[in-house]
């Protein structure tokens, strides 16, 4: 799968986006991402949800809260990526250039941010990033534009990866539900 | 883009799945769905939102409530797409089989309903359903499957649809904001 990508959700408000950044963060797991790090507010429950998930269906990603996620961006784009090189930045925004143009364009060797805005983007992250990616030039779901953005990545693969120590293991099925569970 | 598509949402709880749903119907607007049904709760604010999407970035689909939406689904399975001859019905459940296998054995001659669960899915859409279809086999997000499931049926086209007399328009950009207001 190459080099590891984090996917940074920026200004999640606990009130009124938990299902929203939750289903963000499991589609991160389900398509590749190895981290999945939260700007805006602090939100415990959704973390033990997206655990809970973790725990049942497989280890896979790493889950991390950020006080100060453009901090963090601004040291992983310019500075330091883990490695002391800098990464590479993402920003999924519907004003971006079209996906499937610009992943040929965006470096393979080295690890990449995916950057999901909440409800206010501050303009820098149009700034820091190497890239500012659109998924559709229509307003619809920053759920959608990410799973789409990773399948693009990932060439199909993301779907594919493999998870430690499932205690449920879903089987394809055409009619009705195949779960085996483990240990 | 050959055949009509239906999206058709089973089980919305109105208090509970407002953002979700709008999510679901966007990402059908945006690539290329031609009508969003809504089974479970009436939602008038819900189909609010979306109209207002639709009256500044253009009209491309129709909504409408369905109040028995499993009594529409086996008329339109069994007997009458609208033409007098049955549909095809897609059931996106991470308990199908895989969307990229699956897609070459759905028949592109007739219109399509794909429909997408809910919280609590009745048995009858598995049995209803000409094809269980899964996007990934791990729990993530129905907003995800759906927008990755159109994405291959359509071969990328419908992130390509035409809207009609939109007020405003996106131009891709690599960096900030670029809109047309039209008229």
């Amino acid at each position: 799968m190459g080099e590891r990508i984090d996917v940074l959700r920026l200004g999640h408000r606990k009130g009124r986006d938990p299902r929203i950044t939750t289903h963000l963060a499991l589609v991160a797991r389900a398509m590749g991402a190895d981290r999945f790090l939260l700007g805006g507010d602090e939100d415990e429950k959704m973390f033990e949800n997206v655990r809970s998930v973790e725990s049942r269906f497989g280890q896979a990603m790493d889950l991390e809260y950020l006080a100060s996620p453009m901090g963090w961006l601004r040291t992983f784009a310019r500075k330091d990526a883990g490695d002391g090189q800098p990464g590479t930045v993402v920003h999924l925004t519907m004003y971006g250039l079209p996906h499937r143009e610009a992943i040929p364009h965006i470096r393979r060797d080295r690890p990449i941010t995916v950057v999901v805005g909440g409800a206010k983007v501050p303009p820098e992250a149009f700034s820091l990033a190497h890239h500012n990616v659109s998924v559709g030039q229509q307003p619809h779901s920053e759920v959608a534009a990410l799973a789409l953005f990773l399948d693009a990545w990932t060439e199909g693969a993301g779907l594919d990866r493999r998870f430690d120590a499932p205690k449920l293991v879903i089987h394809p099925s055409a009619r009705g539900k195949s779960v085996t569970e483990e240990e």
